[in-house]
């Protein structure tokens, strides 16, 4: 019946099933930083002696040692990494070690750490997404008044120009660091002091311990402070947006490299070329960017549909909202340098993306908006005029500007010869001032003022 | 080949997977407001005569006393309800209505309209969330000290006050109207003006119709403004919080009301009775609010789902947005309103919480606490001589304040007759006085806290 | 505090809340179906008289014919489909209405209707998918030997023929096919006489009414049948499936219809063109199909989740299975029949199609194949071999055949002028005769086979 | 710009975005017997020598020794086991190593490689479910008779019996082993030979790889076959499925095993104790399982969004292909056992469900089905009595079958003696003898099918 290698029965299973430890580990340094700072206050307020606290204090700093140096030991019998952490302390400073964990429990103690942890990697993430702002800013201020077709449906619609387009990232990411500053502000209050679920009546001070691990308070309810998983899944969703964000650019590369288009050019290190097709390179990094946020947005659903329905406080089930957490922060901090890297080394065929905005007649709105504010005529009668002349340009096999001025008068004789300054890429981007626009005096606006906000000035 | 209702064809196709009005009809005061705040600067600035404005403006408000009225007509061949209105508007008030368009593209306006409505949305969910707040904190204010068994793997574990386990509650509401904020704040920019994606050349004021509808100021890029739902996004995450944390709470009524535990009794009005057997009380409001979580869930990886990978600028996959959200918006409303009912009307039966709690030497804890802190034994220690009292009472079938001064002095001599004021339920609950903790003097001061910040003084 | 459209309080969210009608009307006719083999099979037990069974079956006919030309009525105090039409047959045919529900509960009675619809769901699926396939075949048929790029990572890799393409997606829709005729196989078990939970003692034939309703035989325990929604989720699941490979194949005509690839022109009745750009064609249809993805991958996750830990048997959760079943269907269905019409009436630019295979040395491989074959060189150096051909021909900007053959001898004097016949792009396809590869024998072949398997030779 | 530990910019980037053998490694078995099976044919079709051929071969078996002695070595910069392993061949018998991959290429290696791990993976999950099966019908055995309280709505409605209880749960892994079952028959199809995406040129024999790998046929579009991640899919889903059902027998468990119902005692080695409360058994095994239900549908959705929209053939995103399958795998796995151990190894208080059934009114229903059955009273007037019967005995304090014939006859004079057999809790369950009923014969005789079935005579 148990087959396998749970050939010993349950035990083997509950060994393999509750033992944390695996992944854990990763919280050794939040888990040495909360208990020091547990234990300062513990000999402040007279709980434990100085000298026990300064013995402990000093036990979990040559822990902590020993694992920077060897790793954490990963023995499932200890669990988690509370207890291993806990276990090798006893082994170095004796029975003493028993007092640290006064007025705790290890409730309390993991939603700190867990905190503490991902509150880190939202300063990561915060990092990387602000040296991604500053490459699409750089890239952006090289292209500035790059044209390229602006696309609605993959579709050329109108011309835009390439800065334009890269900075519509830069406010992608700029809501991205501002969703993760909303989930650091929320996530920033301590857990400690909360023990196993009612409190405790030891006189201890919680504020002590949340200002020494850098938070702004002690939570207010206890039986909160131990179920609360909250600021694992505002970090999760911040991450499944922002690889999003990164998958949607990921796809605009992805086409941009493919040989139709021919936008961009990869740098060598973010593509596979092949032995044997030296021309191909394979936006591998892209597509691997654009898959990962399958996985992230996995990461975030499964930790939703883990806490649905649990009853307060602590469940066993909450053990499992670690790996969707560690899982996606990895990827995602992978992916956002991946991105970085594309966009500061790619290289732009801005040839290329000049050339396929003088086709399709994307200045067709530009001459019915000329129409609207020089003749005065009501948009949806331009529009029809409009249609008019691009049928006959497209039946001459010529660009718009190419149809002589009596062609269009004989389409509407309110047509005139200023109509012409409207009808290049280069006039139609100049034109759009309006704020935010892609005429490139807005775009140099706005790349300005991001390059203030960023500290590249 | 098109059988059935696609007999005409791939045209019948079209007509049906094309026309949003079954679903965005929603969206028409939002449409008619956002339009009005349009052509007032359109006249303002000049683009549009005073009187064609006040045309349209008049117009537009005889078209919204229609709706109201009539509702919004359902005519799939005008797609959607921007032209919905749009036609009406010209059959009202004749070609003028054509200038309303000038200088905007259906992109930005189903942005603004589609944020105008979210925000609405947000500021209703705010609402209600008060709503709950003052209902969970009127009922912890009644039963701040009511003593009932506090769970950990639904395990009694110490005793804790059901005003305390209520208010864990009114914090996760808290953390979900906190987060509706910041959802509120990133959200409150206008798109209008962008137009179809670069932007316009006719001399607009974005900042005035920005302040018109409420928003903070216009978004910087016209490329992102038509293609960005992270607000959708933001909304429908908080919205997927604030079901998980109610399915909690359902979840915890449910076992609750169930006859084992016996602790609450439904209002009669949120449960179905069976006429067959009156002493039943389905809980299906609860239950209701525990499945809807999985639906606010699915809505919440619908849009995850349908924005990935999306190259910019528009793509008319962005059309499923409003499904999804406008789904999760009503059932969340729905699901908050029948917590606030069961919170509120809801019968708790204080006498079997008690009892509970006195069973499962709930205070072993307060035991081994003790012995830390009066005899001065390290923690691991502690827990060690309080097990072996626990086993002697279990095996004498008597609770462990039923335990003679012998007997624990038996088992660890340091114990002495100031013990027993550690073992009751009360003395348990009364001892937490930690902040944050389960004491009743910390229940009230945080009830308190919580009174004045919802204005219930 | 009830404020709003819950002014009446909790009663009324109750209502609202609870009413299943405005969506669970979409099975009446199930229903029906269902009470009509019920009451046949309690006459014929005896359980009720043959004039009682006769009154009730006309009557429940009336009532089929009153909703066939009315419509059902949604009155959201009878909550439910069943209460629905039992009150209306208990108004036509007065008290021996009651009788009807001998012997069943509305637990097996909605799990029994919930069945029958989604089994006619998957056959009109079915049938959806074998106008696909026919689709997709007829143009495989048309293009066996049409060149065009094959890609991976969408950079031209080697040539393959446009009906190879398509029957890739005839092999997914036979998947999709298969599985679905897996769900229904499992599905086809009658819930009905499993009661309330714990089966009847009324001496049902439970055999007869699964015969009657087509089903294959009763399900084997009442608790899991009325608990059991594994035919939903399987329904679900089989319908992401299947919306994920409608989505690829949307992307690629999105892709394909954009200007830098020309290599397809949609119908006009499945895009929408532009008044102003006449030579726009925005791939509306296929964006909805692409975007459809996601809601229905939403509405498989929705379902997961509200079915996680729900005790037996049935819980009021579980009426939170039919909106997603009945959006998935929907969406579906109109998803599949708009990409049978893209498919079906779209123009293959097959000139341009061709053209791009051409460039980008896509006959690479084929002479490191020729190298192994013909000259025995090993695969990983004959890789090597034709990478300096490539780099040559690339550097003199010709294609890979243009090279001289004394140019090839210098790279590897074993290449002798027999390889010229594998490097055009006819050749290559050619080659490539292995079972299931993109030799146009080979396609046809499988094009064969498929007509064979839909009937329509 | 590149700081922390991608200091070396991109290449450190793409080093480790690209790197797969950290997870893929886990194909070594697989991608060993795909690599024999293939050179094999190649010597059976003369393309490649015989000796070459055996030296390729044995060659693989001393890599495979090695893989099982001392683990697959994980160098990046072989990015994964297939490049590891062909690395690794080429050291130990020279450029000969490079003649294996001729006729293949890594897109229908991975794809050979991944079916083969699933299916075993498959397998592995049978086993296992036959395992619970095994348990479940084990204990439903021993309990056929034994009353306790069926539930809706988590409210005692009828008694039913704990084996009829247990069984349900055999049938839905009943379900789950024919959904493995249909996926498998699905997966097992043999894509060597699709090459890199267009099939080959060289003369190979597909159906003697698919033959010695065990697979029913080679697949029959090579797009198809490197694109394919169905298989994959099938496998979450049915894990999905699996789990769900799981996550509700472990919350039943955790419901059962809480104080106020006591219906079970885990066994010692699937819950935790507390060295501090020893009556506390928390049900860790349980929650984990509850808890993992999450993770694993998070695995079907990362998945599912991944594939999304991607184009045709291979793309680098469907590397994220294998790290949600072996996550899913191992927890379910996991998850198997410990449900299975719990099953068989756990304590039911049968006493304490028997009391909790007679409690309640649990057999009303019998009540009403009497009036029908015996007076002849239609179902609706039958509840009404009934309701009253109820009411009554609720407002004297005593059981249905403690009212007296008097009283009953009062509420409806068609009562009789006979009454009384019916209104006992094993008068109610034996009567329910419908098929799939909770009569003891009815329980038994599924048992015995199911033992049958599982072969366990």
């Amino acid at each position: 019946m148990w087959g396998g290698r749970f050939a010993d029965g349950p035990s083997a299973i509950m060994r393999e099933i509750n033992a944390s430890i695996p992944f854990d580990k990763a919280l050794w340094r939040q888990d040495i930083a909360g208990s020091k700072a547990h234990v300062a206050m513990l000999a402040q307020q007279g709980i434990v002696t100085a000298e026990d606290a300064r013995a402990i204090s000093d036990g979990l700093d040559r822990v902590a040692a020993e694992y920077e140096a060897d790793g954490v030991p990963e023995d499932w019998d200890l669990e988690d990494i509370h207890m291993t952490t806990e276990s090798r302390l006893a082994e170095l400073i004796g029975p003493v070690a028993g007092r640290l964990h006064t007025a705790r429990s290890r409730n309390d103690q993991v939603a700190t750490d867990f905190r503490l942890w991902v509150r880190d990697a939202i300063d990561q993430m915060d990092a990387g997404l602000l040296g991604l702002q500053q490459a699409l800013v750089t890239r952006a201020g090289e292209n500035a008044a790059s044209i390229m077709p602006g696309f609605t449906h993959l579709q050329t619609a109108q011309p835009v120009t390439l800065g334009h387009h890269l900075m519509a990232y830069y406010e992608m990411a700029r809501r991205d660091r501002n969703r993760l500053a909303d989930a650091r502000a929320r996530l920033n209050q301590c857990p400690l002091g909360s023990a196993a679920l009612a409190g405790t009546g030891f006189p201890i001070d919680r504020q002590a311990t949340s200002d020494a691990l850098g938070f702004d308070r002690p939570t207010a309810n206890s039986l909160d402070a131990v179920s609360d998983r909250d600021f694992a899944l505002d970090f999760l969703m911040a991450a499944a947006q922002c690889s999003l964000h990164l998958s949607r650019l990921a796809e605009e590369m992805i086409i941009w490299v493919s040989q139709p288009y021919g936008f961009v050019r990869m740098p060598d290190a973010l593509s596979t070329g092949s032995s044997i097709m030296p021309q191909k390179k394979n936006p591998d990094a892209a597509e691997l960017v654009r898959g990962h946020s399958g996985r992230i947005v996995g990461c975030a659903t499964a930790l939703m549909v883990t806490m649905k329905g649990l009853p307060l406080a602590y469940s066993k089930d909450m053990q499992d909202d670690k790996p969707p957490v560690f899982e996606a922060a990895g990827l995602l901090a992978l992916s956002i340098a991946a991105m970085t890297g594309m966009v500061a080394e790619c290289t732009f065929n801005t040839d290329r993306m000049r050339q396929a905005a003088e086709l399709g007649y994307a200045t067709a709105t530009d001459l019915a908006d000329w129409l609207v504010r020089e003749a005065d005529i009501p948009f949806r009668e331009a529009h029809h005029i409009t249609g008019a002349a691009v049928k006959l340009a497209e039946s001459k096999g010529v660009a718009l500007d190419a149809l002589s001025l009596e062609e269009l008068k004989a389409i509407d004789a309110r047509i005139d010869q200023r109509v012409f300054a409207a009808l290049s890429v280069d006039a139609s981007v100049a034109s759009r001032v309006s704020y935010g626009g892609t005429a490139p005096e807005q775009v140099k606006a706005r790349i300005a003022e991001a390059r203030a906000a960023l500290g590249m000035e």
